[in-house]
């Protein structure tokens, strides 16, 4: 991975933009094409992610790092969707007796339930319980509908990390559905960047962390997901259009703070980390409401 | 209601549009106000709705019935939230011994799961179960977090129906949540129009009925709702901020498809009509695709 090939949201004076961050600052690349692609999602639209990463290489930084404050990489994508139960252990810990599922779980989220990297994830008064699932993002490119898993990798655009931070108690808040304990307002984080998207060999089998306050809580490879990036793909465009900037959150492994005796909720001045092997690491304190 | 508080969504002359429906034709207020406001989202935040409405009494209409062809009235609202089991007898239809929950359960629909009104559902090739769900749709005008039940019904801008159609053996396609089920392309609708909001009385205990080829299949009052829109609003807003335009599906009576032995599902050629006291007929047929 070239170290341009970061390509983030932020606000720095006073404006969302887009750009590469390199090890020193921001370059704001919507200064230069925001009239013809105001945000990511356009971006990726043109197919103009990776072509943008490689003019960064010749640019100056516009912005220090300590200047910027990032948002979510596609501020408003048509869908996030979600995936659940999608590691071994995971289902196991549902000890319902219930074989591995055949077909993936999947909810959605609302942009407004994410903040960026750096910004605090947000513990509601309605409860404590805070939970951290650390997960690899993919950012559908090109769109689709019924797409094969043997082309599913060609209608990727880009990579990024989530935080599903989850509300555990409101999860099972209603009869069905886990819609309510997965939207609190800034209870979860994507991020930092987009990576673009360059090959099988960049997800086949990369291991994916989550800390807290250093501490490893999970950790897995993407070779052991039950459903993979392809079937995934495929099984969500079965029944939806895909379209260029679509989030998919490809689920988690074992280890969320709902999984230990007692649980350990995540609470203000934590700090949860999310690392995945050549996407990067994304970092959010927890402040109360 | 005056015959001129219908404000829709359509297309016509090979445009998207917006206006009011009179018994002969559409008043085009797209034309006179899409600088400002480029669709019936941006009508809506600008606390607009009713005043088009009362507009367009005075104004002679632009395009017969035959030559408009209705979309979903908010195109593309930034959430569409359905409740699921809401009215008394549907719970008891699970069999699960379960008490009528404490608790709406939520699940969320892509706009393009719905066509608009006189539209064709599309039965997908995956799935024989396509089946009908009438519903009456709150959309939001007022934004808000944590809108108490007192003053939730100030949030509301208009009303419209639904028929949430929905895949029934994909709603039970994985271990939880009904996601897959609920969004098959173009497989539900919306519509046919907004009626402004105008008080409590126009759905404290009206109507809602839904017949199949003239057939009465589900009927009931929603005072007989499980949730009030009070208590829907209030609940909904505890974790996320709803903001003008988004949509509520409120849920529906006894008596869909599946609730037959044997289950009867929708077929090509059958016409699913959505009803409610002083709202309107949503009326769709159904196609293979």
């Amino acid at each position: 991975m070239s170290a341009l090939a970061r390509i983030a949201t932020f606000t720095a004076g006073g404006k969302t933009r887009y750009g590469a961050i390199t090890d020193t600052g921001a370059i704001d690349l919507s200064g230069r094409h925001g009239g013809q692609w105001p945000t990511l999602r356009e971006v990726i639209e043109a197919g103009a992610l990776r072509r943008l990463a490689e003019e960064a290489a010749g640019l100056p930084v516009d912005f220090g790092l300590s200047d910027i404050a990032y948002e979510i990489p596609v501020p408003m994508p048509e869908k996030i969707i979600c995936v659940g139960v999608n590691f071994p252990d995971r289902n196991e810990e549902y000890k319902d007796g219930q074989a591995a599922p055949s077909n993936p779980s999947l909810f959605i989220r609302f942009p407004r339930s994410f903040v960026g990297h750096g910004a605090n994830l947000v513990r509601p008064p309605e409860s404590p319980q805070l939970d951290y699932e650390g997960e690899i993002v993919i950012v559908i490119g090109k769109g689709g509908r019924r797409i094969s898993e043997a082309a599913a990798l060609d209608h990727i655009a880009a990579l990024s990390l989530c935080n599903e931070g989850t509300i555990r108690d409101w999860v099972r808040h209603a009869k069905f559905n886990v819609t309510q304990g997965k939207n609190f307002d800034r209870t979860g984080s994507i991020g930092p960047w987009l990576v673009p998207f360059t090959g099988e060999a960049q997800i086949a089998d990369i291991k994916l962390q989550t800390r807290v306050n250093g501490e490893v809580r999970q950790s897995d490879r993407t070779s052991r997901m039950i459903f993979s990036f392809r079937k995934i793909i495929a099984y969500i465009s079965t029944f939806t259009t895909l379209v260029p900037g679509d989030v998919i959150v490809t689920g988690t492994p074992t280890g969320a703070g709902a999984r230990f005796d007692p649980p350990i909720w995540l609470k203000p001045g934590d700090v949860i980390e999310v690392e995945a092997d050549g996407i990067g690491i994304l970092r959010n304190g927890v402040v109360d409401e």
